[in-house]
């Protein structure tokens, strides 16, 4: 199955949520100057952005998201890196690569540094295999197959619409684990990726991530955080849940491991548990919500799914705050932004160009 | 938590089917000659199986096989590594490593020998996660930990029952595969080892894999294979897919990766074509049968379990054909052989002996 990567230049935004540091472009101009960057800027919409020439990009401030969205702009977050999904909204290709403007460029145990962005259209363009575990990891490696006593009739696999990057040097910790293990960091590469299993939930982190928007796009909500909100720092996961839950339920796959990326800087473990605090006691809550959540069968568009799942979000875990009843609107807001923008006649044709 | 590995040699028993290859155990004398051997032959019990001075083993034939469970004797395979079962249900120890005798010792990247062994316990006895995917891997291993995300309720985990190690250089492979790739080579060494997630079956390799006797042993049955049997080499897979089944129910937890054991020879193909003919018809009908399978209330012990689940097979897979009819027959036989040779006041006494 081993083929070259098409580079699909033509098909690919990269998104990034404010760039903070110059030196972030500059490492990653080999790899990312050909595409096409989208920039929301997180916080004050006057600061300026400095871009090094060479780079092709759009930038949106927060006086932007709310002249193209108006009222519906309060459904994109504000002074917090979960305004990146903005981008994904605005951008009219058929895969994503979002990262961090602390994320730098990894190498490989050979010392050659890693190419994240082809290992996620690597990761994208082969299928996945949700239904069945593989113990040799990704099947459709080179050098490596289904093993013994895998069902042939998975074998075709489900095509793949996430590709879930990990982090060598700072892990991608909660602030009680920061806390307890100040020094601790990611010294061992694992050449792997592998499928996350039909009905299992993972932790999403949006530092490192590829994922074909055309296939779950509108399911890549980063919800409410930040300014104004009682939590922060689960946008990630909250889309992660939604991703996995609607994924599952439409036969998609999402795949982790490979490609690494060197995440250079912890996040202040008290400043990141005020942000945290509710999450965690929440978390217990939703995701017994979401492991057990359930989309019917008319839900058959990645669109449909959400609307459900924003119903079942209200009706089960608005009891736990009233955050959730807002978060439930904001998610229906999202998809009401997001069908505006990418108007269905627009998705059709280029469902057909793809095919 | 990482910490010295305890040999407990006293409470590990090595199963081999089967010495054709005395290079084997002079090979993994550093490393196996503390433990006692259980060999159980599987062929003609006229032949004589030479074991290398200074092991401490007792080697089982058919005729010994047939003299200790009588009747019983009829679940076990002849002329099959399936009747490597057998030792698990006389050994008296708390852990089995089994392992087949053209599987050497491998090398880490580092070209250090790999102690197998000695993997398998440090993988069973730390917990495994099968309630929530870790991101990083085996949470508990130094130098990794959960990650943002991961509910903290979950994060005691639940007690392995199973450590399944993987192969370089010949890959596990069904015949299909090694008559379309038959110079492929597994070469990638993946340094991890994850949990198979709740409700996620795998396919079992009986080559190079480790167990808790005392949580799963009844479960470990090979079924019926080799001479006088429809079917072969889906002893190992029968037993994973009874396994994860009965792990899911009870809370224990499959663990899988690392170690690497060296496999050095691939079986014949047109051989194994024969013997996997109607095993790759009927597991098409099978992995179904076991991913909807559900476990009463009722079945607390593995034994419980292991024969309400003989029930479903002969009820569900009886009409695939008459085999399993047979086999559901055995699966009952073997837990009654496993009861008489495994009394429970025994098994009680042990319990709180490990306590």
């Amino acid at each position: 199955m081993a083929t070259a990567v098409p580079p699909l230049k033509d098909e690919l935004d990269i998104v990034i949520p404010t760039i903070r540091n110059l030196d972030f472009l500059e490492m990653w101009r080999p790899f990312l100057q050909p595409y096409h960057l989208i920039i929301v800027q997180d916080g004050d919409p006057s600061k300026t952005i400095k871009v090094p020439d060479g780079f092709d990009y759009e930038l949106y401030n927060r006086n932007d998201i709310n002249r193209i969205l108006g009222p519906r702009s309060a459904c994109i977050s504000f002074k917090d890196s979960a305004c990146r999904c903005f981008g994904y909204m605005v951008s009219k290709k058929k895969y994503i690569f979002t990262i961090d403007d602390d994320c730098f460029v990894a190498s490989d145990p050979s010392g050659k540094p890693i190419n994240a962005l082809n290992q996620h259209i690597k990761n994208l363009l082969c299928p996945s295999t949700p239904l069945f575990f593989n113990t040799l990891y990704d099947p459709y490696r080179e050098g490596a197959d289904f093993v013994r006593g895998y069902p042939f009739s998975l074998r075709e696999g489900v095509p793949t619409a996430v590709s879930h990057g990990l982090w060598l040097n700072i892990p991608d910790y909660d602030a009680p684990t920061q806390l307890v293990k100040p020094r601790e960091r990611n010294t061992r590469y694992v050449d792997a990726v592998m499928t996350i299993p039909k009905g299992t939930l993972f932790p999403m982190c949006g530092m490192n991530l590829g994922f074909d928007r055309d296939l779950i796009g509108p399911a890549m909500y980063f919800g409410l955080m930040g300014d104004g909100q009682p939590i922060g720092r689960y946008d990630d996961m909250w889309a992660g849940w939604c991703v996995k839950v609607i994924c599952d339920h439409l036969g998609l796959g999402v795949k982790t491991g490979l490609p690494y990326i060197w995440h250079s800087k912890a996040s202040n473990p008290f400043v990141n548990l005020r942000k945290e605090y509710n999450g965690i006691f929440w978390q217990e809550e939703i995701i017994p919500f979401f492991q057990s959540a359930t989309l019917s069968k008319d839900s058959t568009t990645v669109q449909k799914c959400y609307v459900e799942l924003a119903k079942q979000v209200r009706d089960k875990l608005g009891k736990i705050d009233p955050y959730f009843v807002k978060l439930s609107d904001a998610m229906e807001t999202w998809i009401q932004a997001w069908d505006d923008l990418n108007p269905p006649a627009k998705l059709a044709s280029t469902a057909k160009l793809t095919k």
